[in-house]
């Protein structure tokens, strides 16, 4: 709460995304959103899709906040059961879970998609069938995505739409005194190549 | 924190299953699962499996405390992705994922699974695929799942293996400076009449 407040008060245009996963009933959910919007003042927040439609409308009802549903995640066992194929049209879980949030669940135009940069064709494939949605992209860091292939997958017609998330490899730039300015380094740095991929 | 404490002073003996719902990356469920099992002193979890066996690994392996994972939800909306029909061998998601915490999962017998009294069919499904798991079963009370046909569809070979979650139902059951009474009886007759079941 801390630290969105000081976020908030450095920076009063700087969205925060609560990356939480959260993923529960609907009514312990409705609890969450006013956690995470109301007391903590977030922007946005991630959701898990597992419990289906219903128990995500706490979040998804609220038309000024934004929900990145995970679709492929950025984590090693992640094709485990997301890229499991299902019968009707032999298309993998996280793509059909994409297009069901890019075609019915995004009603209000709040909706996004978390997509592992550590899987660059997935993340294309799901670029493909949500053409519009804001894609929240994580794995760029620590966990050793290739940027150059991400931002290529990632962007959308107007060479836009999507947030690279990198978090450990710049909190933990330093663990010196000196950490703050590393960090800016190492965020700047980043910054710079993905401006200089998009063109 | 204060509420595991009380429990645990007042009946030492009694198991303290936490529905957090986690499902997150690997660090990031490393730091859950000293949350919940070191610094709240839970003995259980309730994890969420969409991110595959590794990232689950920070409860799997402590095998001294349990891990339901979650297969079928007792949530309206559960149906949505957690009963898709999966190419392999048309086996509904929820069901797969049953099967897989079963038999590859489970090493060191700490797994359960979280299936919903509110599809009964779904729960008979599920205790016949792992016919020696410990079910973790939401949905009576508040969700009317029915008990009776619970109670036959969840439990094993032994008339037992299974954990009726009723929380609303009894909390809730009275707003009144009566509450704990009131809750104790709730309690005490749902407790009866799952006994009567099982004969």
């Amino acid at each position: 709460m801390k630290t969105i407040r000081l976020i908030k008060h450095l920076s009063p245009l700087t969205l925060v995304i609560l990356d939480c996963k959260k993923g529960d009933i609907e009514s312990t959910n409705r609890a969450s959103a006013r956690f995470a919007f109301t007391l903590l003042g977030a922007d946005a927040v991630t959701v898990n899709p597992y419990l289906g439609y219903r128990s995500l409308t706490p979040f998804l009802e609220q038309k000024d906040k934004g929900v990145f549903v995970l679709a492929k995640t950025s984590n090693p066992t992640s094709s485990e059961f997301q890229n499991l194929s299902l019968s009707k049209n032999h298309t993998p879980l996280f793509l059909h879970i994409a297009k069901t949030v890019s075609r019915s669940w995004n009603r209000l135009g709040n909706c996004g998609l978390v997509v592992g940069a550590t899987y660059p064709q997935d993340l294309g494939r799901v670029r493909q069938i949500a053409p519009l949605l804001p894609l929240l992209v994580p794995g760029i860091g620590s966990q050793q995505g290739d940027l150059e292939q991400t931002v290529a997958n990632a962007r959308d017609k107007n060479n836009q739409g999507f947030i690279i998330n990198s978090a450990r490899q710049i909190i933990h730039a330093s663990k010196e005194a000196d950490f703050a300015k590393k960090a800016r380094i190492k965020a700047q740095r980043l910054n710079r190549q993905i401006i200089r991929f998009l063109k």
